[in-house]
């Protein structure tokens, strides 16, 4: 029984400055988009390729959320869009009170979105509020379609879902992924989800998720 | 502070079953492997793969750890080896209680080999010990070769590491992936791991996998 009411206590917590979060935000007119997947469905490699199409039109500024190394943070970089990184020494996803700090080190008033990646973790980064207008869950093909069935919550409580690394089912058909049972399956669990096939490699089925966030940015 | 203390005190407990469920492998004189790794990188498929391609030679049993559904001990009993299913219900991790409790049902005089396979996830499970013999860590090939890098706990504390779907790197190079960059980063940290690239669709480099599984009963 401690161990729940702990839990509560720290989500609490967490809510507070996922309060702060969102009304800093707002202040400043920004959406902001928490990603979350499991370790290599792609989240950077759709962040980077998202920024560099959007160069122009989309300021996007990301917080990078990894256990140990600032890979990623210096991959978002290599792009100039700005990237704070927190590392969270073991923890397995992020709290608000970090991104809270992380914001301030931002220049919002020079973006349009601000992305948070989190760590890399299907399931402990959806039970924490960050103070995001939404989550983005992204399921790479490879992982098999079976993941909305397996693990619901992230797919009942994202917005988005970006089924990433489309193109290894062409050609060959090397995997078996049937993306009508990911669709149904994920929009039993989430009536609103909307759902994007995409490869940030090869750019295909990009454009409709520039769209969406293009109207996400319209309607702020 | 709270949650450091709670923190300490939840893995006590668990550790107290930990050393419970090792005490009981003993006494029967079985082999348990606790295999980890992110959602999707086939712990399923190697199992159902080894438990057939074994069949006869090892006799294996599968505790099998998740979220939502029992799907995976379906695809498990539909070898004819025995899987008791733990549904977590949100819990990111398998604890040693759920692994006593599980050990009991199965039948271990009749057994070789344990498997946990547990909930995907490839940060929380590595922090809680469930009294088994040894982590096999999986990587499918889809993930990256930054994993170790980004990912360290669990690399640094398992015995094996499968390096799954090896099949994808063959033919058109539609993945990139340095096998050598997962070895030494992987090595780095724990100097000696076995590293068995495999894959559990083609059977390619199993044998070498089947032949470490031998040697562990062997030394029991």
């Amino acid at each position: 029984m401690a161990k729940v009411n702990v839990g509560k206590k720290i989500l609490d917590a967490n809510e507070k400055y996922a309060l702060k979060n969102s009304e800093l935000l707002a202040q400043h007119g920004k959406r902001c988009l928490n990603m979350i997947s499991s370790p290599g469905s792609g989240k950077t490699t759709l962040l980077v390729r998202t920024i560099s199409d959007l160069a122009g039109a989309v300021k996007i500024g990301v917080i990078e959320g990894d256990i140990q190394t600032d890979l990623d943070a210096q991959r978002i970089r290599a792009t100039d869009a700005p990237a704070i990184q927190i590392i969270t020494e073991g923890a397995c996803h992020l709290s608000a009170t970090q991104v809270h700090h992380a914001l301030q080190e931002l220049p919002l008033d020079k973006l349009d979105i601000i992305f948070i990646e989190n760590v890399g973790n299907l399931v402990c980064p959806s039970a924490f509020e960050l103070g995001e207008d939404g989550k983005i869950v992204v399921l790479s093909v490879a992982e098999g379609d079976d993941k909305p069935a397996k693990y619901p919550a992230i797919f009942a409580k994202s917005k988005v879902l970006l089924v990433n690394k489309i193109d290894l089912l062409a050609g060959g058909a090397l995997i078996d992924f049937n993306i009508e049972r990911v669709k149904a399956d994920a929009r039993r669990l989430n009536r609103s989800i909307e759902i994007f096939p995409v490869s940030a490699k090869t750019g295909e089925g990009m454009a409709a998720w520039y769209d969406w966030l293009k109207g996400q940015i319209a309607s702020v």
